[in-house]
């Protein structure tokens, strides 16, 4: 099974056309735009040799009975989904990022299930295929990019109705090998730290836009397929001679729109095709398993930047002021009640008929609504105790600056005794959580990443069961149905 | 096993001293102002006749094997834990109010955690004694209450601080037979539905404060106990002629203040005496579990007052608008986010050295917080989409006024066709809810029951460890340990 | 000009049809339920004594010159809409409730500038009508009730496509001498405090709609019109004979359905008379002004409830924690933003073709959308202030008790040396802000009064000038026009 | 008086000691980090052409009666105060940054109020000493820093306590000529835009610490001052040869550490020295003022995001979408709440001893503690319209790209018919915001900026009158004083 260091080996021997700023990357795995979010997704190799997380990183795979590293596991229990919400807590606490393996993982869970139905149901070979493909990724302990939103163009209109047909992936010819397919998926964390491209529908569909109903996964180097990365607040920190403004020292995201550009798909790899009336739910499942992983990585992250303030609170002298630590338990108070719903959503999990676990979908869908609140408010709240110098800090190099230097360790020295270097460390870190790049994550990702939050509201319209509680109120209130009409 | 009809017999042999707005009652158990909570109660005896509820209502006793009713259960896994929670979301779903009998369970499992310890400790034989308690109760399916709250006069001082040193409960007198204690204890939920007292202090006691570190079960009818009943909003609704104007017109809620003037108490129920170091871990405890308890009967609540504003919209003809399915879409979200604290902090249940489990004390804090804050925004929105003539709807007795009634029936007339009482009697159950009896439970208890906002503050703060967070972001700014001195 | 005996003397030789919970009132100034509310209107008479406030309780009449009370006041200045403003702050201090006389002045106001347009566009004698009724109130010093809200049955519905064509109040028929008009008002404040009653339109007509776009003036008494006073919390308190349990001892409010069953008006009351286009411009100027009413009334009262709460922590001796400082700087803090609404609204009023100042209509609806959530959140946190015994208190009829009134008031006793009843008055009246007869005013009212929520989303929508927004936007992105095709 | 090219011409020939990001700056007024920033400013001279904002732009000096810039203007009535609000709002709209001239501003207005009382009270010639100064700026039309806030280092101690007694900026040496002051001012927000430095101390001083209460002013390119360039999210953008991935193409901000090296200031330009009783209100003067001020400047500045959020949901085609709606409209909210406070602490300003209006204190509190919530709010909702496209563009630089330009027009089209063009700036525009250099004005700074949001709790404590809240309470509790005792 693949380790870290190995990891990074393989993915810079893929041949992948990969445009980052304007200019066609030769190596972009050694990009400093690339390389910490690259570092990030190593984190989950890593893990695999420390013993004190050895349950949390490995499972026991249904297919084969190996172990394996847990972000290649189909859920066989509400216990694996629970320590799922805890591994990623664990990644995100300990890269402060997106570590980009949960959308593929998400991808694998949904699929597993929705492809068995559609076998079950239709007599396609769906769920074969995709077990087959399963099984190398688990042996191969390979990362894959889920890879489900369209650029969409006309939001208030249907794949079909838009202007350019392509502006959902689509297929646009099939012969006996396999399919060829065009259109585009934006928003790809970490597209660039994948070996495998899962491709799967973006919306419920209906048989006018049957074509769009497609699903399959390609290696990341396949022919057709093109990377334009994405730029991000204050990404070319990344790129100074000098990494002391970076914040994050080591970890970083990314974000790619892949273009596929008439690649072709040989059928084995086609797990969905033209099967528009199991669009929808495969969509209502990845989406719901993702929902609920940001019960758990952005948990994690949250841990830091409480961290992060606390830490700036104790170096400013502060941390005993008692709004400070009203502040403090403020955070924590929200951070844990995203925690809460990573776990509730697991914990009562259940069983699909594939044998495999889903999460409860309403719950899933109320947690990452959450989600699309509270970091805002844990971020607003840290800059509120992090202090005006969060955005008036000059550049750390000044401070090596021999004039300059040493009248900035003389004027922004805080409690004495502490390392001038712990504050303004903690400061940047803080900025990049808050309005730097992992900014793009904690917040702007936790609102739009696996559904915007109408999405997540029409789901909880759905999934609530407003009838009962409405015969509920009805009883109380004694009110027989005879008077209804 | 007792039934509901037998314990509602039960309690009328009881010989109390029972005062009621000014009067000695003679017969409370029929007074209108407590009957209805009888009533609450009461559902938890019929749950066990109604098998689709079956696995939530029964537990299978620890000590004697024998199928018991779950509110005289002690915990032995987080399956029960959970259950629990759903049994409680259950009940407030069907009585929408405070159903009484979690108080004596949570005090029940706390004391069971804590007299184990204190056996194992010191010696003495207080888990004798209580599984002795806890074996009867459980026999008898009897109705414990819990009673913890302390007048506590200057709340800036401690109980030997006092100027009157009973504003704290505490033993007065000891001989061979058992002690005597005096003092009181407030906001005592269904006391008057209950067969045993259970007392317990309501602090963590220092040394000086060994007098008050105390506990103990007494028969509900033990001489020198004498029950006050508390005022409610709109509570001699329950007592006017007419029910019309009830809102829930079954069930209802109940405060007693109960003092205890020189109680004497025998040994065998004494559970603790002056052992001030376990006095904290005891209220730590019960306080965390009744704050689960909160995540499961709040939410039941919840989903009757989130019917009862989809019906009314319904019956107003505003149900389609786009504004008033948002709002039922927040109460949703929000009632739901409770539930997954709920559930939360009982999946991530952990084993006490008594063998009982006890919730995830962070995670139950966190639920019981957001239970202060949740439902009076759920309230509010509810109150947002009644309408105002939540609060100028004119009696219902009006309506059957000969000349005004027929005014009435035309002009308050929803949707056509619907049933002018549906509307009228749910804006009273609504009004019930928000601003009636019921708000005193669902409202105000929310914000105190189980211990005010602050006291779930000072548990996260000192159950979060800040410092290892702290540290997390230390290692990604990359601040070594070097550096802080 | 009126004094306050004067005006309850007058409204007791009123002679109207007035039905309270079921029963024809005899003399329904002398109800209970009825007296407290005439008692806070009279304050806006007792005022004109007190002559610190002469400045805000007196204004010059623009038609006679004459000092008259503000409340029959048309405004002339922003500064007039200022001291309106500071009026009704002092008065929902004084009172604790609503006063109930703004409803009539802003109905005066808006009929004023309504009118005069009509009477200049159309020719119609609309305003000198107004201005001959206006002036008799003023020189009477006279109370109006403002009459706009319909039934309005199915609320998705327009008023004749209604299945009772009077679930509107529509003009039935017309004769030389005057109309004759039949439907009902709702939700009206302060009804049979009046002395006249101003109906209004409730909707922006359409031509289908115009038998419902009426406006006029009748005296309280008129035959044809049946008052029905609604219920409110813990109503009956104030018919207890002991006054303990009140909360607010003097003052309390009053809602009325008013049903007007085929009530005759002659021409020389009649303002409006199916103009369908001037129903909208009157609807929005009498909303306007009266949504800048609760930006001054209740800030007044959130100041009570501010008080209570402050005064109730140093009664229990907690006013030096820092959490309850805090809470209580985030209560001053929510009131003063409502007040800074208020009075923005008001000096940036502008100058209507009458003569008269209106409020600008955009900041005044921002002002009341504020009002639907600050006091919600200023209740609560006087609830975690108060402190649960607020719900459990028992009655202070208990407290006269012989035997148990001693045990109360020991173990009720906060702070040693503040009398036992400042705490349990404190604890009711902060109860009848929050669940008592006072929160319909202060919670209900505030979501429901002068329009609902989504009322004045609607306006703020079409106020804000969304595209000069754009632009201002388009301009520093670089987008030139040329670039929109 | 200075036009827009004079004043950046005027600049230009500063001899000053200047470091961005490590480098002594040769020419800072053309440096790409320093310009846009300088640009900002210069639209407040060129207001000066623009007849329609004349009344605006324009007062009449009460020192010489001439024309001047308001931004040199001396309040003389409410009028004045509501102007300057109306001024910062519209150029807020016109730059979409802070344009950095009101802190001058408001350092003038407190130093003129608290001149003339320590002239009075002391008989040192302060206030003349000011109003030479300040008639010289007017005469010029001069950009003045107000400088206030000190480094501050172990918050937890006042200034004679600190391990350096530098970390507060303090008088050191004094003669005939004048004074030696040696110290540093951090947050100084436009400093390079400056002619003058206005010094003033950060706190109320007491006996021990009066060598820190002093007040003077200084040209900007005085021997011994050193501005470091303060860095902010994504400020590199700026400096990227391609400008199309800025966001706001034309303006930005600034924030400079100021060190005071030994800085020999002469009498005549000292405005206190070592009155520490005066400290305290200067101190709450300019901040009071200074708080109004972000009633304007904020709100124009969130016009401009409003503005960019509806774009953008035209351009993605959800314009109609009724949650996109209800979240314009709630941006708008709570950007007029914003602006209700900036009028009303201005409209109910009060007359000062020396005949400035000084806005009212609590309100102006008031309002600033909004701002420090409610612009967050404003950008979460922007980023929620925006789409995660907002942090996944890529580079502008790629469009032009010959290969994957085309491909990236095809994919990122919105509505048909819409420049691509106009949806990728205005994503950027939005960025700059929420995210980029911008975010750092319109949040951080919104939060710390004139006093953190504990500032503002502490003067609402002191400046609310708790005391008559409570006795209102009490006379409607029925509460006289005998009881109190």
């Amino acid at each position: 099974m693949m380790n870290g260091s190995e990891y990074i080996a393989g993915l810079k021997k893929l041949r992948r056309k990969v445009y980052i700023q304007g200019e066609l990357a030769a190596a972009p795995m050694e990009h400093p735009l690339v390389r910490p979010s690259a570092a990030a997704v190593a984190r989950t190799y890593e893990l695999q040799r420390q013993p004190e997380y050895e349950e949390l990183i490995y499972a026991q795979s249904h297919l084969s009975g190996r172990r394996i590293n847990r972000f290649t596991h189909i859920h066989r229990s509400t216990d694996d989904l629970v320590k799922k919400v805890k591994l990623q807590r664990l990644l995100g606490q300990e890269t402060g990022t997106c570590f980009q393996r949960c959308v593929g993982l998400d991808a694998l869970n949904a699929l597993e299930i929705t492809t068995f139905e559609m076998e079950r149901d239709l007599g396609m070979p769906y769920h074969q295929r995709f077990n087959r493909f399963l099984q190398q990724v688990q042996d191969e302990n390979a990362v894959c990019d889920g890879a489900m939103t369209d650029p969409k163009g006309d939001r208030g209109r249907r794949p079909h109705e838009q202007a350019d047909p392509d502006l959902f992936l689509r297929v646009v010819a099939e012969n006996r090998e396999g399919i060829t397919v065009r259109g585009a998926k934006a928003h790809q964390t970490g597209a660039l730290n994948s070996h495998y491209i899962i491709v799967m529908p973006t919306l419920a569909m209906k048989e006018e836009d049957r074509d769009y109903a497609v699903s399959f996964a390609v290696e990341a180097d396949a022919p057709g397929i093109i990377y334009i990365l994405g730029r991000q607040p204050s990404d070319t920190r990344k790129i100074e001679s000098h990494p002391a403004d970076r914040g994050n020292l080591y970890y970083g995201g990314q974000e790619c729109l892949i273009i596929f550009d008439d690649l072709f798909v040989p059928w084995e790899r086609v797990f969905m095709c033209r099967e528009h009336r199991y669009s929808g739910r495969l969509v209502e499942r990845f989406a719901g398993y993702h929902r609920q992983s940001y019960g758990g990585c952005k948990v994690g992250v949250g841990d830091v930047l409480i961290g992060a303030a606390a830490a700036l609170a104790e170096y400013q002298g502060v941390s005993k002021a008692s709004h400070i630590r009203d502040k403090l338990v403020e955070m924590i108070h929200l951070n844990e009640t995203l925690y809460c719903c990573g776990i509730a959503c697991s914990a009562q999990g259940r069983l699909a008929a594939s044998g495999t676990y889903l999460i409860d979908l309403l719950l899933a869908n109320v947690c990452k609504l959450n989600v699309t609140r509270f970091p805002y408010e844990i971020a607003r709240l840290a800059e509120d105790i992090a202090g005006g110098l969060l955005v008036t800090l000059p550049s750390l190099r000044d401070l090596e600056h021999k004039e300059i230097g040493p009248l900035l360790k003389k004027y922004l020295q805080g409690v004495a005794g502490v390392n001038i270097g712990c504050r303004l460390k903690m400061l940047r870190l803080l900025e990049n959580f808050t309005l730097g790049p992992a900014a793009a994550a904690y917040l702007t990702e936790s609102m739009h990443g696996a559904g915007s939050p109408q999405a997540q509201r029409v789901v909880i319209a759905r999934q609530a069961d407003l009838d009962h509680k409405k015969r509920l109120a009805m009883k109380l209130a004694g009110i027989g149905d005879e008077e209804k009409d």
